[in-house]
């Protein structure tokens, strides 16, 4: 599949974009839209590790599709525009910020050693961290004086990133509360359209979020595959099993 | 020495209370005093490399003597009380904030690498970072967010440590230039007093602080002892001698 239909106008595929851990990206006919194809991968340690599971991919492109058409009715503008197979989507072309933005609602990972913190501790205020989206420095972590100095994004761009990522907190922790599992923290990126306004980007799936099962505390996303603790795809299928139920 | 007279009272040298990297601290028969005494030390990688030199403690005790007593008559609310000899001096006890306050006017050090960035870049506006003072954990770097989900500080406190931080960059950016010197980066720490008034404590040395010859471009702080390049006392002398010219 090359090419489809989108709001009347035929979308080719064109030339790979960039390649993710878990994803690639496609240029297409319309300079506004990208084609977006999961893989059947995992990867951890930023790269380091990295193995083939079948069906991952079809999973969080359909777990995504189901959390940004939620988001999207709740008001969250982002760049979703349409699933168009069971791994494959088009989106908005968007200048994407060198940021990411993680919410902790609970400690968890790294944020647990770093700090000496019991975990699942509640953490409130909710922790809200920058990191530096360069897998040559992996990743560092980044204040905003720091990102100022750097260029990386104004001063209004992070108030927008902090404000619109606790809303999209607020939004999927109430979702995920309904249907037994605990967003415990969960990783954002975003861009620039071309008159420079904010859209939420990347994908929003098990790969990037912590979620446990609210009874028996056990992880359904990536720590599975991060701690070799079980078939990934069981704990994913869960979650869209659930979400399936109430959206 | 283990008693002097301060406003007309004897105080005197109770039991140690801290031992830090270059300096021991003792409690007196004031409580709200301390007696700081300056340790002919030189520390690296976190306390990992030790070493004595001799007449450091001096030289730092008097460069802070000197600096404290500057930024008290500019309005700089501090714990420094009285110099008592060549290598002590008597504090106000305060209630030490956790945290460490680096402020950066040109990019060195670890901040070079962690974000890849071209030594020396003027960095503006101000880059101004906090670390959660913790040996065990290694002083790791921490945000706003963090802190306050930790309590560590208030808002209303990280707001504080930011203004002072800025303004003490001010005065001693303007006073080291004066004198062929230029401030690359510095360490600050506060404490509350018993009324939760913040205060600026610590020293005031280049054992906390990047100076640079302005001319030569060449380190006249503890990078001489981090790099090896040479014997730290020259440098330090270098900076006490500039500074007596002008204070």
């Amino acid at each position: 599949m090359v090419n489809v239909t989108y709001q009347n106008q035929n979308i080719k595929q064109e030339s790979l974009k960039y390649t993710g851990k878990a994803k690639t990206v496609y240029t297409t006919n319309d300079p506004d839209i990208l084609w977006v194809h999961y893989l059947d991968q995992a990867t951890a340690l930023n790269g380091k590790v990295k193995e083939t599971i079948t069906g991952k991919g079809a999973l969080n492109s359909e777990i995504s599709h189901l959390l940004f058409d939620y988001l999207t009715r709740k008001g969250i503008e982002n760049h979703y525009l349409k699933k168009i197979s069971a791994t494959d989507e088009l989106v908005t072309a968007l200048d994407i910020i060198p940021i990411e933005v993680v919410s902790r609602n609970y400690a968890s990972g790294h944020f647990v050693s770093k700090y000496a913190v019991t975990p699942m501790t509640k953490l409130e205020p909710l922790v809200q961290e920058f990191y530096f989206k360069s897998d040559a420095l992996d990743d560092p972590f980044i204040n905003d004086s720091q990102i100022l100095a750097l260029n990386l994004a104004t001063s209004e761009e992070l108030a927008q990133l902090r404000r619109v990522s606790q809303d999209v907190n607020q939004l999927l922790h109430a979702l995920f509360e309904q249907i037994g599992i605990g967003l415990v923290d969960f990783k954002l990126e975003f861009g620039r359209t071309a008159t420079g306004d904010l859209r939420l980007a990347d994908e929003l799936s098990p790969d990037n979020m912590r979620l446990i099962d609210t009874l028996s505390g056990k992880s359904l996303d990536k720590d599975i595959f991060r701690q070799h603790s079980g078939d990934v795809t069981v704990g994913y299928r869960d979650v869209l099993n659930r979400l399936q139920q109430v959206i």
